[in-house]
């Protein structure tokens, strides 16, 4: 029966049981849904450069990975890279689609909807001019992006339009890209 | 002598003449700069998702990579994951950092500034009240990130500030996420 009971308390292979405990335990103890995030950058020449990606603070504690990972970046030859690694822009894109899927999938979970396959396509476009500055009126930055969902979800289509308006309604990612975020850069020498 | 000539143009690993072969042909063609990128998204269950990075349009064609490149992401366990990789607000700060290195970096190599290395550590705060929706003052995404770059050239006080701050000055990640990226997002069934 215990086992039974388990089971059932996980949707989208999300353990619902753990989110509306943590929600309790939050509301009891605000300072458990304080976290800090943190990457260390090392540049390897020309367009390479590699994070590593470990600790974090949350639930009032630091916390350690079972192991780092190493995120590798580098350009295409066209933007005088050696292609060896996805590009930074194309790091964004990742962060927004996999931040809008998980978010979209806890919340799904949350809520007792199943969801069966989520697939997505990002585009976003980028005028080099700005990077470049040669056109003052062009962005450094994307232009927009476009972010196209295909889901396998057993439910009618208005729960369907439901569910996907769930990432964005919720995603750290989505709305740190959408609102823009405060950035500090400061530098010391070596 | 071809030999010495094109090793001198190399500055930071960048090949520098290109940087102006390519400035000259964008002046020329603008419709040049105009980048398309692309990414994949498939959710694996739970926090987990890949995405696979292969083409991208620019230079006025489809490209294809040699390699298409797989990015996996996963929360942690206290987040309700696997811990199999970093996760999409990692992603996000990796994203940063590559992008804010590899800007400054192209831009001092255009100015013929050299540098030896390059580090940095970012770190960012999220409230997880907001993403929960348990309370209405407190964002879904970072209140702020803060970076923190270490640097080794041989260069005065005042022109190592200066270097620094070609990062933010051109960067397309940073201008993204400070300023804000308008996103579309639509979902169709399988």
């Amino acid at each position: 029966m215990a086992t039974a009971q388990k089971l059932a308390t996980v949707v989208n292979g999300v353990a619902v049981d753990e989110i509306f405990s943590t929600i309790d335990a939050i509301k009891q103890t605000p300072a458990i849904a304080k976290f800090k995030f943190k990457i260390e950058n090392q540049w390897e020449g020309g367009g390479q450069n590699s994070s590593t990606v470990n600790t974090f603070y949350g639930a009032c504690q630091d916390q350690t990975r079972k192991r780092p990972f190493v995120l590798l970046a580098d350009e295409p030859q066209v933007l005088l890279g050696k292609d060896a690694a996805a590009n930074p822009v194309e790091y964004l894109l990742h962060a927004l689609a996999s931040c809008l899927t998980t978010s979209m999938v806890y919340h799904a979970a949350a809520r007792g909807i199943r969801i069966e396959e989520v697939q997505s396509t990002l585009e976003g476009d980028i005028d080099l001019q700005g990077f470049l500055k040669l056109d003052p009126k062009v962005r450094n930055g994307y232009q927009g992006i476009r972010v196209s969902f295909k889901i396998k979800a057993d439910v009618p289509d208005e729960q369907l339009q439901e569910l996907v308006q769930l990432g964005p309604a919720h995603s750290p990612v989505f709305d740190s890209l959408t609102k823009g975020v405060p950035v500090s850069v400061t530098a010391d020498r070596m």
